[in-house]
């Protein structure tokens, strides 16, 4: 059984795939690639949704590639889908209609650091790690960590977020500028290495978040940040996820500047302790990292244990040693894992919903009863200083009544966080799976906006189609 | 004299524009007024650029007026220009082709105050000053201060920001969603209160700095932050412009949260002194503010003090008194007057570039050298932990070599500028006055792109028509 999705995009013309394969084989040679392992490889996707191969895939080397594969698609009105590293959510590169996905692993160069701007120019493929391994001498970083090894080009497409962005922004935060291929093969560029401008229409941040639909990212300039001196780990158990949650705001709110808060919910803690061999209090626990200098670090956290104190919280470790902070980190970014571990063979499927941090408390307590109401086993974790948080919904594929129930409980997810007035998405993005929520969100009147964007700058509908807002 | 504009916006039919007014006179009374003093009041401009009046203002009261304002003026194709406090700088309220200005000055309601989630719901009229009046009590307050008591729908119009935005960001930060009027009279919603979201464009951020011309802004939703527990002030003169930029650089980069750091040049501190009766150094001066705990502020400002010793600065001053620092900073706020008064009589028109901060030392000094050159009188501030600083150039709009001098500097300004990776406006907006520059920044592929969003969103072209991309 596969999540529905709603798979109405024409497929092109048989004729006209024909010959845009023939002309790109003609250029690319064995960088086209037609095998089926390959194919499928490329629209494999991390949730229930059925995977959708293209036809072709190419494997882009360099920015005239991109270009090249974008005016033969366009010439014979082929959809193109731009591929980083597959770890999308939502079945953003899935090929509903078919067409050609160019693969931008390889086109992984740093093109400049520029330090003392903290600031860098980058190819799409390069990943974060990636980057973060290059940029370490020179004693600048990029913030943005969503847990996969994402490649840039696919976080700014799909504003990737994730642990500390409550310090440091989302992809939409550190955007400089951008180079897209538009329809006719020409590049946009969307801006300049100036950290601020108000020079027309904020082409960047349309180009951030859109999925490819509205053009192929080639570049990219992002901003950086000097490494603190000093980075320390804490942790704190609370007796309830309000008085977590409390503690958040008062944090937020007096200003210390958390780079990382992150809410594990009691199921969550037992599913660690059980992968990661730790011995944490079984109850609603918060990850905190903090940095700045030696002094600041020692401030925030002395502040910080002031609140959680006043909100119910106890236990709370504190660490700079890089060691202990990698355990207690490890264990945050393995959670995944340790819910996969929970019952092998089953799937699990992430949600995503973010809400403003005062209904926090009730969002989450609610979806725990609703868990328990539905029989559904999924631990939460959040992004809680941005009142992001994630279900891992645990579900045996082959037990519809299991999974009727679980789709059940993901509806009633979305129109929890909607009716507190938030959002289907904090970060995963829309791709197929969140289109339906959409109208609920912000209305016709944007959707139409939103159609009347694509048609403006994808007239041919040949940008990844079938994503974001239903064009057919 | 007046600088030239491209001018070219046709204006309606006379019957249709009748029509229109006598429509508009019947549902709004004597809130429609078409004196000539009103008029010219609603497009006045505070550069060189001709005012050019609309042909009627309406003052509206609430969301139902813009609706029906533009609905009439849709109905028959009549340009029509939002109008917030007029404080705008690159004609943006200016009526090139005639049309209606709909005031928002009463349209001045906070309408909700989210203390917890720090963030609030206004109408497009209120005010910066105002709104952090209202917000003083709840302990929170709305960072971006550009000077100008400017209402919040102008400021988010033309992407405003100003002195603190090295550490809280500009109106693109600021702004978390919009509720916009769109050409048939019904309402874009373009986000929700989520601190962050990954649903669909961001439409928000395609308003945000789309100075009125994709519709009307009638309602905002912003981030406020917590009111510090301390704010110190500090001041330190350099030798040289060069050295004060160093310590800049150096400031951002070791992450120092500094909440303000402006440049005043030798020349702009001589008027300070001279205007606000003061005795500093006449060298180039960096005027700071740090926000935290009374410890984060005190060791920001120890370690400030170290980097600018490294620098070349002495004289470090630094004060937590109120009153301390209300002189220094009411300095800086009265730069425009104390330029004024330079030359009493004289215009005085503020440039704006912005660049990226490894230039910025060579940007103005080889801008000082080019005032010289040219024998042109401007001072220099600037918001150097942004890179971006304006020149308040000092002329006789009776002298025809004077003006035309004057001129030709602002051109060698944007272009080198532009040349070092700069934008040809941090923070005032393309307007009129900058339309020539963005083909030379940006390049003919994003302003196609500008151009189908306007067509997109405002196939009729009604809404503040001849600002941003010339669309005749």
């Amino acid at each position: 059984m596969a999540m529905t999705i709603s798979g109405n995009e024409k497929r092109p013309e048989p004729l006209a795939l024909a010959s845009a394969v023939e002309a790109l084989a003609a250029r690319f040679g064995n960088r086209l690639i037609t095998s089926h392992a390959v194919r499928e490889q490329h629209a494999h996707t991390t949730t229930w949704l059925p995977t959708q191969p293209p036809d072709a895939v190419v494997m882009a080397q360099e920015t005239a590639d991109i270009q090249d594969v974008v005016r033969i698609c366009a010439k014979h009105t082929v959809p193109v889908i731009a591929f980083g590293t597959g770890t999308s959510l939502e079945g953003q590169v899935n090929a509903p209609a078919g067409g050609i996905c160019i693969d931008l692993h390889d086109m992984n160069k740093v093109l400049a650091v520029h330090a003392d701007d903290l600031d860098c120019v980058i190819q799409p493929g390069v990943t974060r790690k990636a980057l973060n391994e290059h940029l370490r001498d020179q004693g600048v970083f990029f913030p943005i960590d969503p847990g996969a090894d994402a490649s840039l080009g696919g976080m700014a497409s799909t504003r990737a977020s994730g642990t500390n962005a409550v310090r440091y922004g989302t992809m939409r935060d550190n955007v400089l500028a951008l180079k897209v291929v538009r329809g006719d093969g020409e590049i946009i560029t969307t801006g300049t290495r100036a950290k601020k401008s108000s020079a027309g229409y904020d082409l960047t941040h349309l180009f951030v978040g859109a999925e490819g639909t509205l053009g192929i990212i080639s570049e990219l300039t992002i901003k950086l940040r000097g490494i603190p001196e000093t980075i320390a780990a804490a942790a704190c158990s609370f007796e309830t996820v309000r008085g977590a949650c409390q503690a958040t705001i008062l944090a937020i709110q007096t200003g210390i500047p958390v780079a990382r808060i992150e809410l594990l919910n009691a199921e969550q803690v037992r599913a660690c302790n059980s992968y990661s061999k730790l011995t944490l209090p079984e109850t609603p626990l918060l990850l905190l990292e903090f940095h700045g200098s030696a002094n600041e670090v020692a401030e925030q956290s002395k502040n910080f244990k002031e609140i959680a104190g006043e909100c119910g919280g106890g236990d709370f470790t504190w660490t700079t040693k890089p060691e202990d902070r990698t355990k207690l980190w490890q264990a945050r970014h393995d959670a995944y894992w340790s819910v996969k571990a929970l019952r092998p063979g089953a799937g699990v499927v992430a949600t995503d919903v973010c809400v403003p941090i005062s209904r926090l408390a009730d969002c989450v307590t609610e979806t725990e009863e609703d868990l328990k109401r539905l029989n559904l086993l999924s631990p939460i974790v959040g992004h809680v200083g941005d009142g992001n948080f994630h279900c891992s919904l645990v579900c045996d594929v082959d037990n519809a009544d299991e999974m009727a129930r679980g789709e059940d409980f993901m509806h009633r997810l979305v129109e929890r966080a909607q009716a507190m007035g938030g959002t289907c998405t904090g970060e995963h993005g829309i791709g197929q799976g969140k289109q339906k929520y959409l109208k609920a969100e912000l209305g016709d009147e944007a959707i139409d906006a939103m159609r009347a964007l694509k048609k403006a700058l994808d007239p041919q509908n040949i940008f990844n189609p079938g994503k974001i807002v239903p064009t057919v």
